[in-house]
């Protein structure tokens, strides 16, 4: 019954992931050819520095000299690419492999974002697959839901928790009262944070997911220009507690959706109710939140990232070019993908948390709300509260509903005034 | 670049769901031919009652004469089966219509349960789909997520609440205080219960998409023997207001799993601890729960019926055929599907919530505690609450861990004595 042709496998990079996966792909050869009814092996391998401990024994002659050498050898027919970065090696490595008809696996969020369009238009040409459902929320199969399960639907708003380092973060701050840096240096000693985590931290990581999410929900092409995004490094414990008085959590949160056309993307932390579904999404946890006719509201949670949670999603993508599912990488043919109108935030309206922190002198409060108020900018809240030394005071305010620019105004008008201690704090707040 | 041959579909049944996908398919026309390259028609439609009113013009050329012409007519490709019931005319048309190679949606979870095996047989030998999502949790593409994008994992466990009406009629008495006949009357009247909801109520719905998922989540042949079904017929106000005391909500709960190759089945009501995930799924909301190897819990909540949550399911699956996309109804082929050992319950261990409603007599709670320990079940909890009246009492017992089979004998004896007033409550605990 199995077909006799054996399709021959290269993984490029092999850090935490890409020797998890091999490991599951040498173990699981039985397994993957029941599921595909057809033969797999994964004939090379190639990574930056050969002779690194890796606990993994790989023969030697799986090692390619040069890892672009995976793109012209005629056995490969598969290329995982588990490099990362959206320039160099392994933007050179998958524009190689796709020009060469191999068809493309991988994790690789960045390069997805930055090059994905021109990189689909490829594979559409050559009719080889570029499958990247472990770019996005590792063991949230979300892509594959939104090309298959929930294919019938017209998307109106897709959003959620994209990165597991953030949310961890975030999370130990609040349950153990942790300052960030703290928190940080816990989620890197248990594996959480790379050592250089500045794109999860930025927002960039999470931006990158939601670029190709937008894409996919609303058959667009993916928009590098008109997103905003924030990341969680400005957020302190003072402010989850003050979040946590207010009924709120703070998460990170990426939002796309779109009205009367028009799409708006954007990555900020922001509080949310307590009783949210959003707000109890914890630790390193992913969810993704999709709005769609006539579907409703369908939730996918699942790990966010690690070498499991991602190798079962590498092995799905696998899995689908070894049964010989042809897909487009997008859904739909190039140009069958619209160019939809994008709109900044600018425009939108938020209510929003404020932290202002001041010198507590006399008239301070007064100068404060009549700067709100020559932004049109209501107060819905507010408390104050003595700093321990009362030399000091931190000034919480929730406003009324107000355009985003409004807001970024007043906050930068406020950020001029002599009697502030340190730059005011603006966190939106989003009504999930 | 669309393919010129057009694929032709015939619905069968039109009531709510029936009706609503037709509309669906004849307004999406342009949708689903740019999101599947191909051109498709609902050529033919067939109802039990053709003059009954639908709210939907259907051209008389469109009619069949008898639904069962659907399975001979050259130019049907599709057939979409929403008759419902595993017997009659349902069993009828889709066994007809994999033997004449047509392709099969079918939104019948009787029917997969109780015949799918020798359908998905008929299918494979004939090299056409028999696509099964609309079966399961509409609003949720479980089916979808474990052939494809959970397939790399090796399951352990499945569960979650399967059936939106029980679980609306659970949220109702327990929300607005309701007895269960008055929150059935409401789900009726909202729609959320069908006129004749015995199916939903004694666990028999959940049942069948129990079954349908533990063969597709351990590779294994449908089990129609080895389950353990009950419903929530015999929750009452009083059970749900204890279950809350005790810090514990009440569901209808599903659950397949797998321990030293042995797989058990089991729906039933349970008390699950008011802070988990599943005791805050409330309302027609279902979730499905999915715990494998490599990927770690992943959770999927949706809509769980309805026409628009199932239009959805359906649709995927009618894309699906339409991309051409040949799949085994149960992922691998006949032959490679497990006969796995099932194990009925009874050895399992449960934690369980005993109610007993008794005359108030002296002697009465110590031949209670006696009945325990003779069937060596103890006591984690007693709380005994006087009726109003104060002739009568009712006793409230969480006993500590024991086999399923005792926690039964001892409901047996206890059900035996005189000083009852009513038969002896039992539910399980779930510690979830």
């Amino acid at each position: 019954m199995i077909k006799k042709n054996k399709t021959n496998i290269a993984i490029v990079g092999l850090g935490n992931i890409g020797s998890y996966l091999y490991k599951y792909l040498i173990k699981n050869k039985n397994y993957l050819s029941k599921k595909s009814n057809t033969l797999s092996d994964v004939l090379y391998v190639s990574a930056k520095n050969k002779s690194k401990k890796r606990k993994l024994s790989i023969p030697k002659r799986k090692w390619l000299k040069n890892y672009i050498d995976a793109t012209r050898d005629k056995k490969i027919d598969i290329i995982v690419e588990l490099i990362g970065g959206a320039e160099g090696p392994a933007k050179k490595l998958v524009f190689a492999a796709l020009k060469n008809k191999k068809n493309v696996v991988t994790a690789n969020k960045a390069l997805i974002a930055k090059y994905g369009d021109k990189l689909a238009k490829i594979a559409e040409k050559n009719n080889v697959n570029l499958e990247f459902e472990a770019a996005v929320c590792g063991g949230v199969p979300i892509i594959k839901s939104l090309k298959e399960g929930l294919i019938a639907n017209s998307i109106s708003k897709i959003y959620g928790v994209f990165n597991g380092t953030s949310n961890f973060i975030l999370t130990s701050m609040d349950k153990n009262n942790l300052e960030f840096k703290d928190a940080l240096n816990r989620a890197k000693s248990l594996g959480y944070a790379e050592s250089n985590p500045s794109s999860d931290l930025n927002g960039e990581d999470v931006a990158s997911k939601l670029k190709i999410l937008t894409a996919l929900s609303f058959n667009s092409y993916i928009n590098n220009k008109d997103i905003s995004v924030e990341g969680i490094n400005k957020v302190d414990r003072v402010d989850i507690k003050n979040a946590n008085l207010l009924g709120y959590k703070i998460k990170l949160l990426a939002v796309s959706e779109i009205k009367k056309n028009k799409v708006t993307q954007r990555v900020n932390p922001c509080l949310v109710k307590k009783s949210s579904y959003i707000a109890n999404i914890n630790g390193v946890l992913n969810a993704v939140i999709i709005e769609g006719k006539p579907v409703g509201e369908t939730v996918i949670q699942g790990e966010g990232a690690g070498p499991q949670a991602t190798t079962s999603a590498l092995v799905s993508d696998i899995l689908s070019i070894l049964k010989g599912e042809k897909k487009l990488p997008f859904m739909i043919p190039d140009k069958k993908r619209k160019k939809i109108y994008f709109e900044s935030i600018s425009n939108k309206k938020f209510s929003a948390y404020l932290r202002v922190d001041v010198k507590d002198k006399r008239g301070v409060l007064s100068d404060i709300t009549k700067t709100m108020s020559k932004n049109k900018l209501s107060i819905k809240r507010l408390i104050q509260n003595p700093y321990k030394s009362k030399k000091y005071s931190s000034i919480v305010i929730v406003t009324h509903q107000a355009k985003d620019s409004l807001l970024n105004k007043t906050v930068f008008h406020l950020s001029k005034k002599k009697y502030l201690i340190q730059k005011p704090k603006f966190i939106r707040i989003e009504n999930i």
